[in-house]
Formats: structure tokens, sequence, C-alpha cells
């Protein structure tokens, strides 16, 4: 997956959204670069696994419609950032190696523009123009709204997810994974295979399933990992989920979640979506691999199952 | 026009995109009740006047497709309060004769609950399943987006605004016109009229203009009568378009686009709509002429002819 030609389309997208003058250089500050631009790759890729040519020629045209699909879940993505590193919020100064927007700008250009780039997400959504426009829509405006994402922010900065392991995965599954199931579905729904009503219906549910793993399998890695160093800090003791009493139910999760992407990921043969996950995998298990006896002596478990499932959908 | 109708069907599409427990009680307090709700008003109206049967039955029932367009832009509004609100933008403590939801909550509840209200209002949209969901979904996004009242808002806080006449206008345009103009042309594209393909592109230019007008004319007479008093506040006197060298502009302004609102109603019979205008002119007109005196002192204009196009309006 050629992530500058991603890169491109965004900012290609961007820019046709945005005024002429002024606040222009918010909007780009905020979205440019996008780091890994993880989502648009998982748009693209289930798009060339599910579409009759399988190849990825479609990145080279910034019109081609699925491409506005990647930029719309992104520009998404970007919102949330932008609205998460306010002082009232996760009041964060740096995102991506770079002061965040309210302090490169300030917080009223922040949050006008982070607004600004969540309707811009739907503008770009509408340059859509196939039939499966309405369900995209549907999907979209509903995991990212009031009953998704915007809930899942909620349990997290309401302290609600500390509660319960149950609190902890609904948090998972609301604030990352409905984003991940959403640049998965855009991307099939776009896909010739879903012009097939008789498809579309199991796919998308095997889909579903695979988002919400995946997004399930970002966070609990994104802990495991902070568990490679000596010794932790106070405040990653109190707060990792792999260090309390939810070490075990992390630990089972882990290792649920990692098989039904391995098991998908073949049974669905999505090959271009295994070499996007693969990227983020290896570096993962390289990590996992040389902090082992730490992150198995601070967290109390045996890495070994989820080091082979990690080897397994790396290979 | 029953607003009471048209409220009870807002709070039952509020509730069907909210959580069922849990932050649902920061959106119901920052959305209920609405004030007049003119733009659901508008929608209806325009509806109304451009569908076969004329009548308002349609808002007894709240599954009617052109209720959630209505919700939609109501809730779209509401975020734009919410937002506007916060500290970091406008810092307004009280709103419709209440704490503002930041006040009465925190300012990362209102935050979040604006940013689901702007995801609620798309998904209100996505309720709608005519042919002309994708005209409305690309309408409502650029003209709410980073081109369109988002642009006005950020014109506005940068006092961009008052650098000029024409910076005023086009920062009424953008900030209120835009979701006004939306509110027409939601209700008009959902009508029967708009199903015939040769109507629809000269009615919608002609609503688009009308839509304008009505938000010029709205901000303009919103200042006009703050110079009812007999003794203006030193920050009135500063900052109200009608007492500095933009007073003749403002005159003509609104006359011209008095005239355009007349004119549009007649020659299109939009006797619905004239009459959820009227129910808004009439205070107006009320107030203007029993400040008359001190209005023409402060603002140095004749008043007669803004009172008549008034009064033609309101016949």
């Amino acid at each position: 997956m050629n992530i500058e030609t991603i890169v491109n389309n965004i900012e290609i997208h961007l820019n046709s959204v945005l005024p002429k003058q002024q606040f222009k250089e918010v909007y780009l500050y905020g979205v440019l670069p996008p780091g890994k631009a993880f989502r648009p790759q998982l748009v693209s890729s289930i798009f060339a696994d599910y579409n009759n040519s399988h190849d990825l020629d479609f990145l080279n045209n910034p019109k081609n419609e699925v491409n506005y699909l990647s930029s719309a879940v992104e520009l998404h993505h970007a919102y949330t950032l932008l609205h998460d590193d306010l002082p009232c919020m996760d009041d964060d100064d740096i995102r991506r190696g770079k002061p965040a927007t309210h302090k490169a700008f300030s917080e009223w250009k922040a949050l006008l523009a982070g607004d600004g780039l969540q309707t811009a997400s739907f503008a770009l959504l509408s340059k859509y123009s196939g039939k499966n426009l309405s369900i995209m829509l549907k999907f979209f405006s509903w995991a990212l709204g009031p009953k998704g994402l915007i809930q899942g922010q909620f349990l997290d900065l309401s302290e609600e997810m500390t509660k319960s392991f149950e609190s902890l995965i609904l948090t998972h599954q609301l604030k990352t994974a409905r984003l991940i199931q959403t640049s998965l579905l855009l991307g099939y729904w776009s896909s010739s295979h879903a012009e097939n009503r008789e498809n579309i219906y199991e796919t998308s549910k095997t889909l579903f399933k695979l988002g919400h793993a995946i997004g399930i399998v970002f966070q609990l890695l994104d802990d495991l990992t902070e568990l490679v160093d000596d010794e932790l800090s106070s405040h990653e003791s109190a707060v990792n989920p792999w260090l309390g009493k939810f070490g075990k139910n992390c630990f089972e999760s882990l290792v649920t979640n990692l098989s039904i992407i391995d098991t998908t990921l073949n049974k669905e043969e999505l090959t271009t979506t295994k070499s996007v996950l693969k990227n983020y995998f290896k570096k993962i298990e390289t990590m996992v691999v040389s902090g082992k006896t730490n992150i198995e002596r601070h967290s109390n478990n045996n890495l070994m199952p989820i080091v082979s499932l990690l080897e397994r959908i790396n290979t």
C-alpha cells in the first residue's frame, strides 16, 4: 500500500472542501501529515480485496470515489484528535511530534476547525454516487455519533471505562473500533462484490466483527507495549489494565480477538488488508518479543500464545 | 404552524439517536426546548407550500420523512449554539433564559454533546429515502461546513466581519443565511414539486436567494431593534453597524432584502411560509414602530420605507 499516494489524495480532497483564504492553514495543520493513515489504508485495502480487479491502480486517481471515502474517514478521525487534545478534554499539547492545533493556533480555532472537519467528512462522503450511499451515511452517522464514538469518548472522559472490564471493552469498541468498522464497511460497500445484494449482508456482518476485533486488539496491544520498560511510572501502574484485576481478561480478550483477525483474513482471502495489518503487527511483535521478560514480569502473564498469534498473522 | 407538534417531533427524533443511559441528559438539555424552532418551521412550511396537498397533516406523523429533515436542521443549529457559548468562543453563560450547557454540566460535556449533535443531524438526514438524498447531503455539508457556516463563524470570531460592509454581509450570509437556505431547500427537495426534474433547478435558485434575504434581514433587524432604548450602552455604540459608517449600507441592504422576501412570497405563492415569517416580522414591526423615534435619532435614518415593507409582508 503506497501511503504517499493516499496522503496525496487526502491533501487534494481536503483542499477541495476548504475556503480559499484565511483559516485554511488551521485545517491543513490539523490534518497533515496524517501519521500512518491507518484508517484510509483499510478503506483502500478492503476495497481492493473485494473488487473485481484486486489491484491498487485506483489509488492513482484522486477522483475515484473510494478515495473520497478514505479521505472522509481520515478527516473525521482528525476532527476527533483536534477536539480530544483541547484543554477541557485530554489537554494534550503535543500531537504527532508537533504542537497540538490549539497550541499552534488557539483554542477557538482548533475547536472550530474540528467542527469544520466533521462537516467536511460528510461532504466527502457525499461525493459517492453509487446506490450504497444511503447505507454508508446511515452507518457512518450511527457508528460515529451519540450511540457510537461519542459515547466511547464519554465513557473514557467520565472514567466510567475503568469501572469494569466490560466497560473497558465497550469503550474501546465505541471509541476505537467504530471508526475502523466504518473504514472496512465503506471500502467494502463501494466494491463490486457489494453490488450483489445477496453478498452484502453476510460479508458486512463478517467485516463488522473483524473491525471490532481490530479495534480491541489495537488498544490492548497499545497498553501491553507500555510494559516493556524495566520500571513503570506510578501513573502507568495505576491505569494500565494489564496490571490490575483485569489482567487475565485482557489476555483472554487479546487472544480471542487476534484469532478472529487471523481466521477472517484467511477465510475471506483478504490479502491486501493482511499486508496493511502486518505492517502494524510486525512492529508490535518486535516490541513484544524484545520486551517479553519485562512485560511478563509486570503483567504476570505468559506471552507465548500472543506472540505465536502475531507470528501467524505476520507470515 | 403548530410549534408544539414540531417540538414533539424533535424530541422523538432526538431520543431515537441517543444512547439509553448516561450523557443523554446533556443532549436533551442542550436541544430542548428549542425556542421558536424557526428553522424547522421553515422546513415544514416550504414543504407544505410545494407539496400537492398543501396541508400540514404530515406534522402529526413523526415518521414522515420531512419531519426528520426538520429535526436534522434543528439539531445542527443546537450544536452550533452549544459550541458558540463555550468560554473559548463567545463565552456566554446564559442561553434561552437558562444556564448554557457548559455551565449546567461542564465544558467537556458541552463540547462533546455538540460534536454528537452534529453527527446526529446527519443521522436524521440519513432517514430520508427519496432520490434527492444525495443533493441534500451535498448541500447540507457544503452550506454548513468549512466554506459555509464554519467560515462565517471564523469571520465573526476573528473580527474580520467588522472590517467592511461586504465582510459584514458575507458573515451574515455564511453564519446565518446558510442554515436558513438549508431549511428551505431540504423542505423543497422533499416535496412533490421537486420530483419533477424540470422544476427543481429554477425553484432551488429562487429559494436559495430567498434564504439569503431572510438571513440578512434577520441579522440587520436584530441590530436595528437594539436601538430602541433612549440611551445606548458604550458597547452597543461601538459595535452596532447601523451607527457607524455602514449605517447607510445597512438601510439599503435591509430595504433590498425585505423587498426580495415580499416579492418571492407572493410570486411563488408561499402562503404557509409567509405565515411563519409574519409571526416573526409582526413582533419586529411592533418594536420598530414603538421605538421609531429613538431608532431614527440614533441611526440617523428615516424608518418609513422599512416600516411599510414590514407592513406589506405582514398583511
